[in-house]
C-alpha cells in the first residue's frame, strides 16, 4: 500500500487556491439539517453552491455543475428519484460526484439506495465506521477498506478520530481534527461538499479526498483553540477555513 | 398544589450529567426552521439527534430512539401521517414523546392535529400562552393549566416570561430566561427537544420538563451577559448549555 | 429620473423604528437554505416571521400577515401551487409582497414562474444582475431597469456592488455593503424579507425597498469591521441590524 506524498499539506494549499481562483460550482443534494452549513462552508473556500432537489430543475443544475454531492440524510421518497437522475447525468457528462451515505446503519431503505448508487461509481464515498459497515458488510480494518475501494473503483474517505483515505492502492491516515467537530450537526455532511469542491479542481480523486479532509481537520483544530463551546466552534471553523494558508497547513498537517 | 423540590437546580445538574453519560437518542420530527438549531442544541448537552421525517424510515428511527419530539411547525401534509405513525410506535414501545404545537393559534389544521395527538398521551406538551389557548380553549390561569394536565395525563410546560410546569398535582414556576430568547427563531422548538432528552433519562416527567426549561433559562441568562445582540446570543446559548454545571445552576436557578 | 431624498438614511431609521413598534407579521415562502437566517433577520429588526409553505395552512397565514415574501430558490413543484394561492390572496387583501427570483438565470421552470408572477404585481422585486437578465431579457443598463419597473408597475431592487432601486421615475444608488455579504448563503434572500418588513410599515414602496437595502448594507459594513471571516460575519450582521440607529445610518449611508 503506497503512503501519501509527504507534501500533501502543500498540495492541499494548492487545491484550495485553485478552488478560490476557479470558483467551481458544486451542486448539493443533501439533507434538511445540512442546508445552511453546507453552502456556507463552500462559500468560505470560494466554491459556488447550489442546493435544489426539485425534480424539474435538477437536470439544469447538474449540467452546469463542476461537481455533485449526494447525501442520503433525512431521505424523503421524492429525493431518491432526483438522486438517480442527477447521478446518471453527472456520469454522462463526466462530472465527479461524492456519496455521503448518512446513517445507512440505521435505515434499511437508505442502505439499499447506497448500495445501488455505488454501482454508478461515485468518485468518492465519505462515511464513518458504522456507515462503512452498513455499506460493505464488514469492518474497515485489515484491508477491507482497500478491497472495497478497489472492487468499486472509488475512493473511500472514512472519517473518525483518524481519517483514512484509500483507493485500494494508496492509503492516507490524517490525524488532524478535534472532538468538537462531533458537536456540530451536519459538519461531516458539509465536509463531503468540500471534498466535492476539491474533486472539481483536482484530477487525482485520492489526493482530492485527502486534501478536503485535511483542510477540514486543520480548520477544526484552529477553530477549537478559539472556541468556548460548540456554538462558537461552528462559527470559528468557517472563519478558519476561509483563511487557511500554506503555512498553517504545513505546520499543522499530520498525515501518515 | 405541591411546589417543586427546593433542590431542582441540583436535580437538573444530575439530569444533564445523565444525558452526557448515557447519550440518549432523541428523534425529532420538526419544522423547517428548527432543522439546524435543534440537533445542535441536543449535541451541546450530549444527546444524539436524528431528524428524518421520511415515511419509509420513521419506523426504524423511532424504534431505536430513547425519546421522540413531535413539533407541528410548518406542517406539510405528508408530515401528519409520519407523526401519527411515530407516535403510535413510541407508545407501543414505551418511548416518551413531547408535543410542541407551534402556532396552533394561527392554523386550524394544526390545532385539530394537536387535539388528536393529545389523546395519544404525550409525556409533555411544551407551548406558549396563545398555543395553550388554542389547545385547551381557555387561558392557562386559575387552575386551567393543572386541570388540562390532569385531564390529559400529561405535563404542561408553558413558556413565557415565567415558565410554568404542571402535571395537575404539582406546579413549578421557573423565573430564569432572558428576552433575547425571543429573538432566536426556533429556540423554543429546540428547547422542546431538550425536554425530550431530559425525559429519556428521568422517569418523573414533571421533574424532567422543569429541568429542561430551567437549564435552557439559565443558559439564556449566561448567554445574554456575553452577547451583543441576537446573532451572538444564538451562538453563546449553545456554548453556555454545553458547559452548564451544578454550581451555576444552583447559583442562578430561580424556582418557586 | 428623480434622485432619492437626501435624508434617506434618516427615513430608514424611522422605518426601522416603525418595524420595532408595530412588529409587522411577515410571511415568508422561501427556499430550504434560507429557513434559518430569514426569520432570525426579521426577529433582529423586530418583525414577526412565519414560514409555512403548507397548502392547507397558507391561506390562514397570509390572511393575517402584514407583508409576504415569495422566494423561488430550491423550487419544489408543490411550492408553486402554494405561491400562486398566496399571491392571489395577498392581492385580494391588499397585502404587499416581494418577489425574489433566485437563480432564475439557471432554471427555466423558475424563470417561467417568475414571469407569471410579475403579472400579479409584486410591490417589489429583489434580484441580482443575472436574475434581472433572466426576467427582463436584457441588461439592466441604459434605462432598462426603469422601463421594466414602469411596464410592470413594480419597484426593482437590483443588488450588487452598488444596489440600484428604481420604480421607473425615481432611481437610488446605494453604495453601502461589503464583499463578505456574498459569503453568507441566503443573506440576499433574508434581505428580501427585510424589504418585505419595510413595505409593511411604509406606503411608498420605492422608499421601503431603498430603506431595506440601505439598512442591510450599513449593517454589513459594521459587521465586516468586527468579523474575522464569513462565519463570524453572519453572526455580526444580525447583531448590527438589531442595534442600527439613526446616528450610524446617517454617518454611513451613501446614497446617490
Amino acid at each position: 500500500m503506497r503512503a501519501p506524498p509527504s507534501d500533501l499539506p502543500q498540495i492541499t494549499a494548492e487545491i484550495l487556491a485553485r478552488i478560490g481562483e476557479r470558483r467551481p460550482r458544486v451542486h448539493c443534494i443533501t439533507n434538511a439539517v445540512a442546508q445552511t452549513l453546507t453552502p456556507n462552508l463552500l462559500l468560505a473556500v470560494g466554491a459556488v453552491p447550489s442546493m435544489t432537489a426539485s425534480l424539474d430543475e435538477i437536470g439544469e443544475f447538474v449540467a452546469r455543475a463542476d461537481a455533485l454531492l449526494v447525501n442520503l440524510g433525512t431521505l424523503e421518497p421524492q429525493r431518491r428519484r432526483v438522486i438517480k437522475i442527477a447521478v446518471k447525468q453527472a456520469n454522462e457528462r463526466g462530472i465527479k460526484w461524492v456519496l455521503d451515505p448518512v446513517f445507512i446503519d440505521r435505515s434499511r431503505p437508505r442502505a439499499e439506495l447506497a448500495k445501488q448508487l455505488i454501482d454508478f461509481h461515485p468518485a468518492a464515498v465519505r462515511l464513518n465506521r458504522a456507515e462503512f459497515m452498513g455499506l460493505a458488510g464488514t469492518d474497515p480494518e485489515s484491508g477491507a477498506l482497500a478491497r472495497y475501494a478497489l472492487d468499486h473503483l472509488t475512493v473511500i474517505g472514512l472519517t473518525g478520530a483518524i481519517d483514512l483515505v484509500g483507493d485500494g492502492r494508496r492509503l492516507a491516515a490524517i490525524e488532524n481534527g478535534h472532538p468538537l467537530m462531533q458537536k456540530v450537526s451536519a459538519l461531516g455532511c458539509a465536509g463531503s461538499a468540500l471534498v466535492a469542491a476539491c474533486l472539481a479542481v483536482e484530477t487525482d480523486a485520492w489526493i482530492a479526498v485527502a486534501a478536503g479532509l485535511l483542510a477540514l481537520g486543520v480548520a477544526g483544530e484552529i477553530a477549537a483553540k478559539r472556541a468556548r463551546g460548540p456554538g462558537s466552534f461552528a462559527v470559528e471553523i468557517l472563519d478558519a477555513l476561509a483563511s487557511l494558508d500554506r503555512k498553517v497547513l504545513i505546520e499543522r498537517g499530520r498525515v501518515a
